[in-house]
């Protein structure tokens, strides 16, 4: 019972990585989204942490990760195992920091991820495409070395660092009325979600996924913890086949509604950002305005809605491939 | 004599106008591009104007000209002749300050253009392909109706208002270097470096063409005006066939040099922009960024740097069209 009482993180937690982090992260704007009024029912806004260092928020969870660790664990090391942007983060703020990295990538990840890891002082391990696999590798590494696990979405200390983009934005606009949320592993919209209803509790937040991946959906509507099986999606850095322990307490307990997003819906969502907003996106970054555009939650034309655009880690070309011609491709 | 001493606008008239557009304008960020490190010479900075409200910086521009007028000069309305984005500019500048706006544009425009202008209350002029003939129709419709004429970049109220976007850049930082400028018709590097050394003379201001259509070059080249055969370009926002009198002569004054990039540099510095800064930048915005990437610019690796990425009003489907297949293709 007192378990079940107690969040994972708090407020206090989140406020507290917002000063440890502050230093070493960009404040990205808040961009009211004007062109898009005739569009959506609603006063819209993008977060747009594709302009973050590393192209994706995930650098305010590694990063507080980290800096919440004593010297002495620092010295031994981090390692996580991530295909995508945490593990470019995790490269990042040991870079900066000055700690030894390690990351564990599937042997098949596209180039570019492993030479920037590489680029930025990681020691990568390429290992199996399965995750599970990669997470026994990670443990072996941890035995041999003694590295400290930085978890992408189940660490404490990275939901609170992702937090810290609810209080930039209610710095930007403390009148903003609702929070649209990304969700994959489910660390941001914990973090998220635990700042606006322990600090501003009369604000919504609204958790969007792929329908091809709707983990965290279906738990809800089944009232437990469900694994899903996971179709391809475009939105492809949303995949999650279950949903994890603690994000699924936070999520219970303080997101307001979670909703679903086609396949088509993301690739036009991608299209309005590129075009209206000038801002390259993921299309795992789009499922919210894929949510907004299609009419998938309920807003009045008064309401200052924000849309977390989560990373923009995504070659041109594929862009290109999507677009050219008039159907939409498979996409990397 | 008197008149060579004296440049058309001051870093005063620059003030002045910042103050007045202040209230409609973003204040656009300034990015440190920490990730082109390895491949510029320098500390390099964007300033992305197709963050600007319309996708590009002559918003600043085109306001500052309606706000100087007298409520009875608003009153008749204002004209323009314009493809791109000035247009659009003006259009929206009506819009918010609720003033009659009437826009010529080339009848075989890109239909998105024309509607945008329509849906912000321009009244639309669809005429002839060449500039002459439409400069002619402009002065028809002032006679007929008393428009004022906003001029894309020979107006002083305009080039004042581009300025304002060194002055930004200055308030974000102070210690910045050098400033890398576009040159088109001339109008936003002339409120650039009147800006920049009228208030902080010791800073570099350095201005880029595209080869294809580099009329500012040659007549700096000859020490006089000159018109040049303009070949197509990717950056046909900067196609320009004679240095204006205005712009030609604050540039000479002001900018410290004036080099030249060609096709494929243009290409592969959008490439970067999209990649690396997660912007959608038209060409036209990228030839800073190409000038910086093939080392046309003498740079330390201690100078702060920035270059103006100028606008984003283009279709991705032109992007995926540019990087689909190894060969550029014609963007149009």
């Amino acid at each position: 019972m007192a378990d079940q009482d107690r969040n994972i993180i708090s407020i206090d937690d989140i406020r507290r990585a917002y000063e440890r982090i502050k230093p070493y992260i960009r404040h990205t704007p808040l961009l009211d989204a004007y062109n898009l009024k005739g569009q959506v029912g609603c006063r819209a806004y993008f977060k747009p942490e594709m302009l973050q260092y590393v192209g994706a928020f995930k650098l305010r969870g590694a990063l507080n990760a980290v800096l919440s660790m004593t010297p002495a664990e620092r010295a031994r090391g981090i390692i996580t195992s991530s295909s995508g942007n945490h593990a470019q983060a995790c490269a990042f703020a040991g870079q900066v920091l000055g700690i030894p990295v390690t990351v564990v990538i599937p042997e098949d990840a596209p180039h570019v991820k492993v030479e920037n890891a590489k680029a930025m002082g990681a020691n990568v391990i390429l290992w199996d495409r399965d995750a599970d696999a990669r997470w026994v590798k990670v443990h072996e590494e941890v035995e041999k070395h003694g590295y400290n696990i930085v978890h992408p979405y189940e660490d404490p200390r990275v939901m609170a660092g992702q937090g810290t983009m609810a209080l930039e934005i209610l710095e930007d606009e403390p009148d903003m009325d609702m929070f649209i949320v990304p969700i994959g592993g489910g660390g941001l919209i914990s973090g998220v979600a635990t700042a606006v209803k322990e600090y501003r509790p009369e604000k919504k937040v609204i958790g969007v996924q792929a329908a091809n991946s709707a983990a965290y959906y279906e738990s809800r509507k089944a009232g437990k913890q469900m694994s899903v099986e996971c179709l391809p999606t475009v939105a492809d850095g949303l995949s999650c086949r279950r949903a994890a322990d603690h994000a699924f307490s936070v999520i219970e307990r303080y997101v307001d509604d979670i909703v679903t997003v086609e396949e088509d819906e993301i690739v036009e969502a991608v299209r309005c950002v590129a075009n209206k907003a000038k801002l390259i996106a993921e299309p795992s970054s789009c499922v919210g305005v894929a949510a907004l555009l299609y009419n998938k939650i309920d807003v009045k034309p008064e309401n200052k809605v924000v849309t977390v655009l989560t990373a923009g880690n995504w070659d041109i070309a594929d862009l290109g491939h999507m677009y050219v011609g008039d159907q939409i491709k498979s996409v990397k």
